[in-house]
């Protein structure tokens, strides 16, 4: 008999847990003490306020990266296969969506392993339904090119995209260059095309707002964690 | 000052309500008086689960479905304009996500009316979770076709987007037509083909599967609420 694989949400920034993970998902997160991880330091934090039923010192880290190679997440299977229930916790949010953890999930299936996903917070699904913008289809994307011309230039790809197949887009982007982004976005946009812009999500400072690009101009946003969606 | 809109998750079937909601979030909606919803027979029913402090039959239930008009959905504004707090809830998962929830939400941002998404079960993100086919980006269809040709056409195109983009593609279908759209995805899509069913989610009698499209041939689906993804 094999272990599930857990997968489970992380907060997106301090605050208590009761505000964005069920009771259940709290219970079960204690009673677990195997964890794959991508950065050990805040899955510490994080699983100290779980109040895990083993003591942290002894709970068993291991870490998937982008530096992690196939052979050694396929080893990272071991404690499941030995019948052991691990958890998947990725940085900020739901793990596997737009982080190497789908990689360990993918191998999961392929040994029969069950994979249990649970609820918590995803900055991209909360600030889908806060921006009004969220029809019948959306597309991730995950973070713009960094370089200035490409940037400019998938900008424009997916605003055409979104007016075309009625689509809304959603991306990210470091908060460093929030305002760098949101210039780039003002600059090749057309002034109606909707922009919405989700800083803080599930945070006391959440702040949420959806408006003609041409009424974001010169906004000041600060370099706290942004979701960005348009709809052209 | 005027009232916050709440957009509030709602269970994908019968289960603990402490499964797959955040305490906060419980209590949030039992403080509710006033709902936007999609159909008031299920909300009545999550709601009486919810423990709300106003009794049941003094709640402000107002419908908002695919025969609401622009002018009716202005007018759902009105106890919010009056400093209101006023829930959003749609059918099974996340509102305003793939539902007449999202012209509110957007309605509610030109009104400057603050809107506070809550975090709960969404079938779409806990599949891309769970199958492991989540990458950098992936898209959102809603329900594909019902005419045949046109299925087929859908599928294809797709599936080359998926291998083209190195994107994951996620849509839905009604229950009882499930067994036609998995026939379907066999016949159009290539043998090696990546693809991802996701039934029941945050039930009991979840099943999620991740294989390839040749090993999915003949495989019984039953009439139960599912996920597609697939990756090329």
């Amino acid at each position: 008999m094999t272990g599930t694989l857990y997968l489970v949400p992380s907060p997106l920034g301090e605050g208590p847990l009761e505000g964005i993970l069920p009771r259940d998902v709290l219970m079960r997160i204690a009673d677990l003490s195997c964890f794959v991880v991508e950065h050990p330091k805040s899955a510490r934090h994080f699983l100290k306020r779980c109040k895990t039923k083993t003591p942290l010192q002894q709970i068993e880290f291991h870490v998937l990266d982008e530096h992690t190679s196939k052979m050694e997440i396929e080893a990272l299977l071991a404690p499941l296969l030995a019948g052991r229930d691990v958890g998947l916790i990725s940085e900020a949010g739901c793990p596997a969506v737009a982080d190497p953890g789908s990689d360990l999930v993918f191998l999961a299936h392929r040994k029969g392993i069950r994979v249990a996903p649970l609820v918590g917070p995803s900055s991209i699904l909360l600030s889908l339904m806060a921006s009004g913008l969220g029809g019948q289809r959306f597309c991730f994307h995950g973070y713009l090119p960094v370089e200035k011309e490409d940037l400019d230039k998938k900008i424009r790809a997916i605003e055409k995209a979104s007016r075309e197949r009625d689509e809304t887009q959603i991306f990210i982007e470091t908060p460093y260059r929030n305002k760098r982004l949101l210039d780039a976005l003002v600059e090749n946009c057309r002034g109606d095309t909707q922009l919405s812009i989700a800083t803080d999500l599930s945070l006391d400072t959440e702040s949420i707002m959806t408006k003609p690009v041409r009424s974001w101009k010169g906004t000041e946003l600060g370099k706290r964690p942004s979701v960005f969606l348009i709809k052209g």
